[in-house]
């Protein structure tokens, strides 16, 4: 099943690559033009877009009349990867140098404000009527904003000691950095695709439980992943200091006399830990229950999502958005 | 007339301060929202909402129905001078110490980014047809981007020899970083206040027309102007090499053997140029009539822009529109 979907998924991609791609043509300035290109070119998941479109497609409409706005949040969804790489300080992703590595911070930062600007101009040319588009810019300037103070606020809770960061703190972060752009996919396509008020209702909730549901795995996948697969050493979270809910939720369950408690908090945010102290760290994730505690706050956010496709008739797309959840919650990369 | 132009200047400015920041309320991040309103609540012309304003009222429509789009296009201006003076490394603006200095640049980079998102979504509250508020939208998303590729060409021709920058390089380079958003702002408001198309062509021409003069009369001022009124040392532009319409003209018309080309190149992106040297330098430009001929071309343009008023039927709002003519090529500050 899980491989079926993954199939389906690269599928998609593949399509979706060429659609993103042809909205970021032309320009007068060639140098910039490549570093707005740079993620873009280099494929990634398309989770986002692909949403939007299969959404469309399960209440009924036409998944190319989704292709400008769901274009429009993959080129997004790169705008926040060029700024977040530039202000986290992060020289690679996707195997690739950054676009402020490659290029220079200054144009880092103006391609991520054009890739922005275009972003905006592709959604006016939904085939919609007229007030769905204002809808749709309306919703996605929100979620952006939305996006910018979670950035904000993942920097912020970096600053405070860790004590002082909470369960909710995190998950209202996710929420802003990550599912929130989900759910204006889903929203966006519902709409796109003529759903009721309900079905796009449905449909928000779906994907802000898959986002929540998606990231949370993503900081399991961090810890106990294949580093071949991942494309980055496993534990580096840990080293990073990253205040993940697995991380909050340790410390939280582990009082200050725990043995156990010191082999984390020696290994958190400590640059030059050895591999055996990130492993014992690891370890101690494990056997706190803090891993196992995400894991199953994952699937219970990939549950409540499930129930939301219930306002979708049967169909192909309707089970695929159901597969999506398997994935989020249970991918290996 | 130009003290007159001046004082209704200042009186709609005051009116566009709090119509701005009544878009810049709320939001959940404390100090995110300081570094949003930090440049907005400092003030400054206004220049780009007063006209969108200003044309609607000329075409016969109302000035209140533009004030979502214009300030939209006050927020939008700020957030280039936020992201701008990261890039440029420029510590202070309108006296104040800037975004990045104050807080930080990963602040300033997203409360750039959150200025961006708000001011979209902000344009989707005008009072008007949906149709309209797509093209408003489609324009504007156009403009950010042609303001983005005119900013990395500025930093681009920073990095080759100045022999090797036209005139007709500056010029279009200034058309993206300046005139692009006045043109918006006319075009936005005509469209907004009900003009013909005729009319929105022509609002859009006079803005675009009077931006060039004004960015030329900027450059001018930078080298004539009095210190303390423009709250920056006089010459500033030499010691920082920028290479303006001014600059260009003089390598031009003196040749390598003319000796006052030295007392200009030796002082030209010399940060250690000393008093002496720079008012050398400026007097260079004035000898050679290059400070004569950015002149001349601010009023071509003032003289241009003015003849576009002409499908306009008489009011007062058409006589202060051409007051800012006056005021963009004229000003002292």
């Amino acid at each position: 099943m899980i491989m079926d979907v993954v199939k389906e998924i690269t599928r998609r991609a593949k399509i979706i690559d060429g659609q993103v791609m042809s909205y970021l043509d032309g320009g007068d300035d060639k140098k910039l033009m490549m570093a707005v290109r740079h993620y873009p070119i280099a494929g990634g998941k398309r989770l986002r877009p692909m949403m939007a479109q299969v959404v469309a497609e399960a209440v009924g409409g036409a998944a190319e009349k989704a292709v400008p706005f769901a274009s429009a949040l993959e080129i997004i969804h790169n705008f926040t990867l060029v700024h977040d790489d530039v202000m986290d300080n992060d020289s690679m992703r996707r195997g690739r140098p950054a676009v402020h590595v490659l290029f220079d911070v200054p144009t880092a930062i103006i391609a991520g404000d054009a890739l922005f600007a275009r972003a905006f101009e592709i959604i006016t040319d939904t085939d919609a009527p007229p007030e769905h588009v204002n809808r749709l810019i309306r919703n996605t300037a929100r979620t952006v904003w939305v996006i910018a103070e979670g950035q904000q606020d993942d920097m912020d809770m970096e600053q405070i000691p860790v004590e002082q960061v909470s369960m909710d703190d995190y998950m209202a972060m996710i929420y802003k950095k990550t599912a929130v752009l989900f759910e204006c996919a889903a929203e966006g396509g519902a709409l796109i695709g003529g759903g009721t008020e309900e079905q796009i209702a449905r449909m928000k909730d779906y994907a802000r439980l898959l986002g929540m549901g998606f990231q949370v795995w993503d900081d399991i996948l961090a810890l106990t992943g294949d580093e071949k697969q991942l494309g980055k050493p496993v534990g580096n979270d840990i080293r990073n200091g990253k205040r993940t809910l697995i991380v909050l939720h340790a410390l939280r369950v582990m009082d200050r006399n725990d043995p156990r408690r010191t082999k984390l908090t020696r290994a958190l945010g400590n640059e030059k830990a050895t591999q055996e102290e990130i492993k014992d760290a690891i370890d101690v994730l494990h056997d706190c229950g803090a891993i196992e505690h995400a894991r199953k706050t994952a699937q219970d956010y990939a549950a409540k999502a499930e129930e939301q496709l219930e306002c979708l008739p049967p169909s192909a797309e309707r089970d695929f958005l159901s597969g999506l959840i398997g994935f989020a919650v249970g991918r290996k990369v």
